[in-house]
């Protein structure tokens, strides 16, 4: 079976992980959280985000999005974002169906925001007859594989936060950001000032676990029933809770990660040597993003699957994850290269 | 560690499951159901259910209560349900937040829903100024423990759809109600013309798991959309889907509800012997509701945790669970016996 | 043609008001509430309900319900309510498809819900698995035309309070029930602790208009918000607010009031005289609910539209209205005894 | 006391149509819509726009799109309009908090939306990833003034048909654009395939009154729960309907329109006469946008209040109403002459 590179989510779990939830399955625990793996795996959150910080395990990146943003919605506010983010694109109105608030997108260049963009929206402030954006939700990777500087981070949250704006930080490969930053998790939250992050697990090794860490506890207090209306509380948490021990103990959240973006530079190296021509801009995560003429990407789509990313400007995504080897990227570049000619 | 009686679900994961687990850990698949893992679960389901059946995989119960119940419902609907039901009482009012609905709920003697109990709802039909009930949920078994009969079922449906109500069937436990039945699944739900099934596998043995099945593959056009926004999209599907394979094939789904329900019956018996008095009704699948004197049960759920089902009549459950022991069950009856003298 | 004695919604609009809409139709002025009509019935309802209160002027009975309780309501909350409340029965669900909350009902023995059985609800406090009730909504008089006595109210707050409850009360009809209990309105609401009320005007005289009063202006802080959001905030304002300046300067509210309950109590004692025995309670406000024979019900109902209220006990309704007379009564009054005979 | 152009919903009731209310207000009528003004303007409706055609009374501009909207979307369904489209503008997020469904929005050169634009939302359909757009809302005029050939409505219905959206045609000014355009009501929709019509009259000589006109009968068979769980169901029905009989018996729509738009036509002459350069762009309907310094805008509006249309780029907003004098129309042109020197 050829490996593929559609998404990091076609990956498996990593064995370690799977040990790990192994060891989970012996006697019975409480559900919904009062056992001691999901005890052990928050104190370990705390270590990593900060002592001040309170995390919520969730299931899916969707679920995590829409709780973490209905804690800090009311019913008439809206979220700013880019017009590219997972919740405004791939979340099949999610959003606006649970929590009925409104998305006020922002044209980026590159998937990100500049603190510029945010003043636009506050010209209705305080006027009735218009949404009151109370948030900005940020993606750090974002869909387009860019990163934000810890400075562009912090210059942006700051002037939210000026505004009186909260910042939402959308994580599901948080972990690749760090990795290609050469900075730890904290660096791109705690310490910049992120309000509520959405933590994946899942594209990076794990069976299937996401969470939810709030900065400051105050914001927290009715998170437990928003969790639960929302159908992400889930019953034997356990099994959820233990794969982040190992993840983070055993630092395989960075090594992961590392690998995943290693092969992603590699991947566009053996492309761009060819055909520098059809790359649309140079990988900085775990993403790359090219340049094919319709029929070819259709015919290379049917053999492999891969998305299209933008239908109108034909530009399609390969996805490098951590249980792929060098082997596995030849292959795959040599079919690339093998339908351009 | 002690085993907790509180519900099945702080019960594991079944050693054949967990085992179907890992042999899916094997390589690169297409995420969200494009996987031969789902192809072949869904190729199952149709066995068990009937060709004419369409299944889709979430992940919480609640998660498959609120799709399956959107697929019927439009946005001046209502859903009809006893007063008792998890989808009532247990869900932190997901149904209202998520689908907008009201549920009109039943005041039943054990959970169950009598055929002419349908008929007061139907007065304010086609009357503007009042809700438009279309769909009633009953559970089986019920949350009280009680089971329909399969001529119950039928009744009830038949006068649902008489009345132009569709029948959504809450089977979280299922797997419990055939075996005490001494029936196959689809005598509770195919067979009595049951429209929409939240079929449960999280209690009986899976890691997480739960399916949507539908009955007549009309009723099911949109439901992939209606699964993603409201966040039960799983993307490495193939984890959920693998479990259900040896489920059925090993007829795990019968085997580990026998002994669910054989336990409680057992439990049941030593209570009974010594204190016939607590006993609120007798089991009939996996759990037991006994009453217990205020005091009594506050110092029993300080050493054990176990639910309060009904704090005003005192009533407490037990329950047990696929992974326990008739040595479980006789170490917990002392325990419980030794609060009563 | 023949008086209708259906709702007193069937009345039409007392001619001092009429003429208020009239004197204000002379000018242009800044729509949404900026203009001096508005001002002024707004400092009118501070000498009527207290300096410290805020009012808003909605244009329905269900705009006022549902906008005054959004600003009390999160996602997760509950609101609890008798059985037979207005926004439970006769909204088509607004408050659920609109707010998305859960609606808690009670049993109630005449539309009145006693202090006591608030304390039921309070046992899922903080449990994540089910809704947060944190308002009661009371109706005065009760859609079964029974009043809260003052004591009654203040006992009723007072234990919600005690709760953590805030108590909203739909007065669509209060003046009705202000002229009953022969006390002022704010001896029903101010005076007794209510968080927020619905009042009516478009019963008791008015062309359309009702308003949210807030007994605590910390409480309507983003009111504005939620008025526009769910389409109650009127353009040309000074045509609602304009009703209510001589609605309140020349005591129409309550020589309305006065005259729909003297006639109720006029229509009741003709009744009774002769036909005790369909009585089914005797009317405190405006409304006379009555018991018939379902075919004599339907004869009468061919003839001259009325509601039936209880389609199960065979209870129906009549209504008096400020701007019927004594012969009114009197033909009406023939009219339901001749069918009786 | 001056006039103001800061919108036509600062203008009055027109003398006939005060009148129309006046006649109403005579003895007691079934409330709801069963009145004998409601049942005759409501033909009137099917003489205007086509017997096939299907009309409800509601209360305000976002109710009527609110609830037209609501008919024809499911929550997953998305719907396409302009970005300065009055429903994703003015309408503090209503149709993402009631109906939970998202906007897609066009960024258009004058308002208008182009049959092309349309196509680029049709990539994503059928994927379980992103919302399903099935509805094309318009403005007739645009939110800037401009309008819609007869051609340009037609080829746009006609690609939104060919690519399965209905669409929605936002009409609160519709009968400034029919003046305008020299043209019927029925030109504009029936004629050009209009599937739902928000029919606005309050801006033109109503004091509150709008209409859901549906163009097939088989769309609107739930509309009347959509208008009550929405708040639209008036119940004094009769005093909008009353309306509705002289605007259309008397053509008080088209004189009104007519003088709306010349007065607008008029001011715009002698503001370019004197300062072409502040003119954003010709006026087609009642509304003049111009371009001012910030500082002479703020003091300007200090003394008459007119709305800031786009802060960004210094756009504001001036508009007259079927009330005005052309004196009125001299003197207001003065002020914004003087002010400019």
């Amino acid at each position: 079976m050829k490996i593929s590179f559609a998404s990091d989510n076609n990956s498996g779990i990593h064995p370690e992980i799977m040990k790990s939830i192994e060891d989970a399955n012996k006697g019975s625990y409480i559900a919904y959280g009062e056992d001691p793996y999901t005890i052990e795996a928050l104190k370990i959150f705390k270590e990593v985000f900060g002592q001040e910080t309170e995390t919520f395990f969730v299931l899916t990146g969707t679920g995590a999005n829409i709780t973490a943003l209905q804690t800090f919605t009311d019913r008439f506010n809206a979220v700013i974002c880019a017009n590219t983010s997972h919740i405004n694109v791939d979340e099949c109105g999610s959003l606006e169906h649970i929590l009925g608030v409104k998305l006020l997108t922002i044209e980026t260049q590159n998937g990100k925001i500049l603190p510029d963009q945010l003043n636009l929206f506050m010209h209705y402030q305080g006027d009735q007859h218009h949404v009151q954006p109370n948030v900005v939700s940020i993606s750090q990777p974002t869909e387009l594989g860019t990163l934000y500087t810890i400075q562009e981070l912090r210059d942006l949250v700051c002037q939210a936060h000026k505004l009186g704006l909260k910042v939402h930080l959308d994580g599901a490969r948080l972990a690749n950001a760090a990795v290609a930053l050469n900075c730890q998790l904290r660096d791109l939250t705690t310490d910049v000032g992120i309000d509520v992050l959405s933590f994946g697990g899942t594209k990076n090794g794990l069976l299937i676990g996401e969470a939810v860490v709030f900065f400051d506890k105050e914001n927290c207090k009715q998170f437990r029933f928003i969790r639960k209306q929302n159908t992400q509380l889930v019953s034997k948490m356990r099994y959820i809770s233990a794969q982040f021990i190992p993840y983070f103990k055993k630092d395989l959240w960075k090594e992961n990660a590392q690998q995943a973006n290693l092969l992603a530079k590699y991947l566009y190296h053996k492309i761009i040597l060819v055909h520098p021509e059809i790359i649309a801009h140079k990988p900085q995560t775990n993403a790359i993003f090219i340049i094919l003429p319709k029929k070819v990407a259709l015919k290379m789509q049917n053999e492999r699957f891969f998305y299209t990313w933008d239908a109108e400007h034909d530009v399609y995504r390969f996805m490098t994850s951590f249980d792929m080897t060098q082997d596995d990227v030849d292959e795959f570049a040599s079919f690339v290269l093998s339908n351009l000619k």
